[in-house]
């Protein structure tokens, strides 16, 4: 399978790349990567797929938010995570649901916080359930056979690698769509 | 109780607000209502909250989200919710937390498809599904026992207009906190 891997170089990214060597994988990055693309510009989704052809998935793994107490947040710090997670993986469905081929995938990244909120999460939550309910709407109307799945993981250090490359995998190699596949989250 | 009622003039705001008579019901909308004033804009939330004082409750029924197929979708139409509904609520949140009065309740909506969407409810879903991780997240910080919920109500037609007031009135009178309250969701 070839497939371009966003965010490569984050903590997420690290733990599944490495365990994706049987596919023919393309990592890009806002620095590192084999194409280093800064994708929270809609220009520079478009052109990342114009360059890369015959992709089978695309996993984004990349997405900045802010975490700070519900006082501290004004309408800036929300859009924080609105741009940089939210609407920069709606751009890459939008944009990329033109180029996959035929029965690829998707497979987005939102995060436990979505649905099982802490203190100074507000501005992570609203986009990770942004990115669930979008995906269960989404899926339903991807075009030639296309999936659309999102992982939720849990913060890192409740994350077993093992059950988050498993996540990744189901996602590629099954034919599940429209499904937010939690990870960690029982971790005490 | 003096209630902010926002949205007033629109479909949920004209079957709920009719049942708060027995409460102090300002109005509040973009072109009727006791007060005119464009919420989303956040200026006018903030003159808002200066020009009346001691406020027991906001209850907000406005918010536009675009519906079409995702094939027509743009990132423009999925801002117009993202703006429209979700950033409006917020706003009012954020600044209305500073100066509603101690155990006082905002109550925002949200819908459906966040939670059950059907084709060309992308737009709507996304919104719908951060605005109920927005209240869940952000419900455990407010200050002075301010209490926030939402209302996440079904299509029009499937609203019984008894059960829509009877889950307004229990975000208002009651110490429920951080709720998703579901309404018509089980019509078929």
């Amino acid at each position: 399978m070839k497939i371009l891997m966003i965010g490569a170089g984050g903590t997420i990214g690290k733990m599944v790349t490495p365990a994706l060597k049987g596919h023919e994988v393309i990592t890009v990055g806002r620095n590192t990567g084999d194409i280093t693309a800064d994708i929270s510009l809609e220009v520079a989704v478009d052109n990342l797929f114009n360059r890369v052809s015959n992709i089978d998935a695309v996993i984004c793994t990349a997405g900045d938010s802010v975490t700070d107490n519900l006082s501290k947040m004004n309408k800036d710090q929300f859009m924080v995570g609105i741009h940089q997670k939210l609407c920069l993986q709606i751009n890459l469905v939008l944009s990329g649901m033109k180029y996959l081929k035929d029965n690829g995938s998707f497979t987005l990244i939102s995060g436990k916080m979505g649905e099982f909120p802490v203190n100074g999460s507000s501005g992570k939550a609203l986009v990770n359930g942004a990115i669930n309910s979008f995906v269960m709407a989404a899926a339903q109307e991807m075009p030639r056979g296309i999936r659309l799945n999102v992982i939720s993981p849990s913060k890192v250090s409740d994350i077993d690698e093992n059950e988050l490359i498993e996540a990744y995998v189901r996602c590629l190699e099954t034919a599940i769509n429209g499904e937010i596949i939690r990870v960690g989250y029982n971790k005490q």
